[in-house]
């Protein structure tokens, strides 16, 4: 099979080199060798073996009849879904590590795809290596699932552990992980939640079968995240880590992305620096977790890979239930109960007043302040209860 | 679709419970309802709502047009090979949990199913409710898988952890895994490795693509482990786990099954209880782990019914790459590299000469021994500068 590739920067090499690397053990796989014929890129790679397949007008691709699929590594809404789309009419199976451009037109496209019978596949579009989106579609289908949290933002878990380990603060351990190239010049998205809310609403899209709009999920990051917190934590035995969850409710799924408490006794208590990991409760599956590369240029690559592979395999045929274009109105996410941690100047009398039995954990070297473990209940009560307190300092959710 | 179940105990009552629990979600992911025509087994189950589709004889399952899946959930060989050869030339896909049939008979089965265009599927024979068996067939599929590290029986796991936990010892934790259910009157097959000697044979076979005989992996079981090995796994910071372990080398796999000390930094060191898990590493793919239940009546269930709707989803197709008849022999478990505990009443400078540096553990509580920590080498290096000692009361592997 012929394929092009778009976007020759750190996955796209990373395709071309596990395509080439593993080839022989591929092709046994597939039951056919896969080649690209061409990479889309704006720059030329003088030098580079790559260099005679570099295109630079989609065109060529699109109108070539032995490409059978397109592989997409440019990230972005546009243009990759233009030629997403102008790929999948022109007959060709499309796959994609682009979680922005899954997160907004997904449905659309994978409505395309299997009008057609091609396929629109994004495996590496969240948890980078982990294995998470066809497990769903295919592994847990005798499941509903009720719970979906993951540690799907490399970056921020990075910048967590460390603060963990060093009992450093945020602004010092960014600037670290700036120096190493794990975070950006520009670290929003990471560190404000974006990225892994774009994540879970398409985690969220494949469990409820309906379209999750990114932006409804409520996001705090991990910016407001001191040293201080997470000598609380520790004194409570627990980590603190930023979540992307998605819990299924009464009325459907809510989801939220913030920085959780978890005890030792949490599957994903453990899981450190950048690696990512998706913890998944399902009805009659009970507890399961997937652990692995979230990010990385042949971690990523290897599940952009695997896709060709299934698209090989499965050609004719659509293998993914994916998501209708039906828009799932999220649940508000104060209706998850749960325990919160606070940090308050109040004193016990008010404290206990607001929320009658606690924990209280005092920190010899944090005068003048004091962290409260409240019992279970919905968010919504948590800030109804909590408004009567006249200084809280900090609030951090704990599972 | 009309399916017929083979076996009424816990797996076979909890694939029905499963159908039955999510009906409609498994309706919508399969596109068809999936309705249980007939349940085989030798019982009655007078009162029950399953007693009108109770059979005695295969025959007529395997006469009826209708049924196009056969379930078994009857565990050994036989009958369960024949029910299973006699479905898919009656041109009926089938599904099992039954490991000692699929590493027996796994690829004559795949191969009668393959030419057939139906599917032999067997998901939940391998971590119970964990997605492994669809993961490496799928998604790992453009990777060379190096190595492949199961903690794949509960039952033991169970009671290593229960022996790390209160410095117990074998005989009065096995006695305790008896009376809960977690461990059989005859234990062997759990405590001497054969369960997970079967496992590891079907995971390196799907890897290798080739019939791994289960005969040929190494297998030592935890019967020798002592609360005292315990407590110099403590010392080092590591816990003591039955791995079933595959390595690619040179000229092939080599798998064995034997306990083995884990540092905090691998992924399997929190695995407890009776959890399974397994980790993989991918040659691009690098490190990546997959947890859950593995085994219970629900969770081995989910997997069952899993297979169920893949089946419903790809009538005509089969999806399993699965391995062929030809046999891989397994390659020398000793070519393995790695570090070696033992424990030994020789003097340092036997053991110096023997080895070389090492590392000593000297506990106070264990006096008339010591515990030696080598360097790295293959285990037939090992087992020749082991030979210069003359009283070695333990070994036991460690990563």
């Amino acid at each position: 099979m012929k394929i092009a590739l778009l976007g020759y920067g750190t996955i796209g090499s990373g395709v071309a080199e596990v395509l080439s690397v593993n080839r022989e053990s591929i092709a046994r796989k597939a039951g056919e060798e896969i080649e690209i014929k061409y990479v889309l890129d704006l720059r030329d790679f003088p030098g580079d073996p790559i260099q005679p397949k570099i295109v630079h007008q989609f065109d060529v691709i699109a109108e070539d009849p032995e490409i059978e699929a397109v592989v997409e590594a440019m990230g972005g809404v546009e243009p990759a879904y233009s030629f997403a789309k102008a790929s999948l009419l022109a007959g060709k199976s499309f796959a994609t590590s682009n979680k922005a451009l899954v997160a907004k037109c997904g449905a659309e496209l994978m409505e395309l795809a299997r009008e057609r019978g091609l396929n629109f596949l994004f495996e590496a579009s969240v948890g980078g290596g982990i294995p998470i989106i066809r497990p769903l579609n295919t592994s847990l289908s005798a499941d509903v699932v009720e719970e979906i949290t993951g540690i799907l933002n490399g970056t921020t878990n990075y910048m967590l552990s460390k603060m963990s380990d060093f009992g450093s603060d945020f602004d010092e351990v960014l600037k670290e992980a700036q120096q190493k190239g794990y975070a950006e010049a520009d670290p929003t998205a990471d560190v404000e939640g974006d990225d892994a809310a774009r994540k879970i609403a398409i985690l969220t899209s494949i469990v409820c079968g309906e379209q999750v709009n990114f932006e409804e999920v409520h996001k705090e990051g991990i910016t407001k995240i001191s040293a201080v917190d997470i000598k609380y934590a520790k004194a409570i035995h627990r980590v603190i880590k930023l979540l992307a969850q998605s819990r299924r409710c009464q009325d459907g799924y809510c989801a939220m992305v913030a920085p959780v408490m978890l005890p030792k006794s949490h599957p994903l208590y453990n899981v450190d620096d950048v690696f990512n990991a998706v913890f998944v409760h399902g009805n009659v599956l009970g507890d399961g977790m997937f652990y692995g590369s979230g990010a990385g240029k042949l971690p990523t690559a290897s599940a952009v890979a695997a896709d060709i592979v299934e698209i090989v395999k499965n050609k004719g045929r659509d293998v993914m239930s994916g998501w209708s274009s039906k828009v799932h109105t999220l649940s508000d996410y104060r209706k998850v109960e749960r325990r919160f941690f606070l940090r308050t100047t109040d004193s016990r009398e008010a404290v206990e007043e607001a929320f009658g039995n606690v924990e209280y954990i005092c920190l010899p070297d944090v005068p003048g302040e004091m962290g409260v473990l409240t019992g279970v209940m919905t968010e919504a009560v948590y800030e109804e209860k909590a408004a009567a307190l006249s200084n809280i300092l900090q609030m951090i959710r704990v599972e």
